[in-house]
């Protein structure tokens, strides 16, 4: 039998988290700046200042259970990124890049909201209230981040496919 | 200006999720092997049946827009898969063991909703009823996968975490 307990794969999974945010916060402004919507692009400008609030959100927690060893590498937004590194290097024009973009963007909020979920599902077990109270705020702001990629999608998606949007039709131009 | 269009984004993005379903149907007997609850190894095996119905629905969305070239490497799921890899060759016993790779396997479902959200999306959008029809329930199956997932979580963890299950409370045993 191993020592382990779920505290060790709770605190695995908060440097893994950590180090994935810490990889976003390189490559969020690459994708802002391959943006050509300026929702877009002022959208990954202010997900980079949450990202930075999550990093240390994460910092916080893993300070409090008094761990400060070198964390690891998350393996799974390494990927991610590359993937969206590769998304960056197409030659796709206007919109049609947005769409792209907006597409890896919603892999990593989903990859997110998927490890946030986790922890913070160990954090309520291990009765460590502070730390759901923290994991919680970041578990719904990247929920909040995917749904305005959604919404955002509608219509750069209906530009990338030359379909005018349904606002323009609503408003009869 | 290039020549692409929603079209060579969507035709993209349906190789990238091929990949990344062919790399999914070598990576669940390994998690329903090292899975020490039964229903979390019966639902790996079933879900690994679905996957090749997932892959072989791409195939004919693929064929039927008259894609036969060899596909891309999906670097995301590489990435998420190889995370999963590191967690079956860690030292965990038991219940600790199908928590951790119950959280793999949320990142993997996430990750697919986020890539059929999108495609999708784009079938929609280019008038692609049949593809709409087919990737849809895809979907629909990738998110009843990842709510299957968190429910069997709920018992999981908290044997991991030594806490007697609410169901156990309720049961009065």
């Amino acid at each position: 039998m191993s020592d382990d307990t779920l505290k060790t794969l709770y605190v695995d999974e908060l440097w893994d988290l950590l180090d994935a945010e810490e990889q976003l916060i390189k490559a969020l402004p690459k994708m802002a700046e391959a943006s050509t919507s300026e929702a877009l692009r002022t959208g990954f400008e202010q997900h980079l200042e949450q990202t930075k609030t999550h990093a240390a959100r994460l910092e916080q927690v893993l300070q409090a259970l008094g761990e400060t060893s070198i964390g690891k590498k998350c393996k799974g937004m390494q990927g991610i990124v590359a993937e969206g590194k590769e998304i960056l290097d197409e030659d796709f024009d206007g919109a049609l890049m947005d769409s792209a973009i907006i597409s890896a963007a919603q892999r990593v909020e989903h990859y997110e909201i998927a490890g946030y979920g986790c922890v913070r599902e160990y954090a309520q077990l291990l009765g460590e209230k502070e730390a759901v109270a923290l994991l919680d705020q970041t578990l719904a702001e990247e929920k909040e981040t995917n749904k305005k990629l959604t919404e955002l999608a509608r219509t750069i998606n209906r530009e990338a496919a030359g379909t005018p949007s349904v606002q323009a039709h609503s408003a009869g131009v």
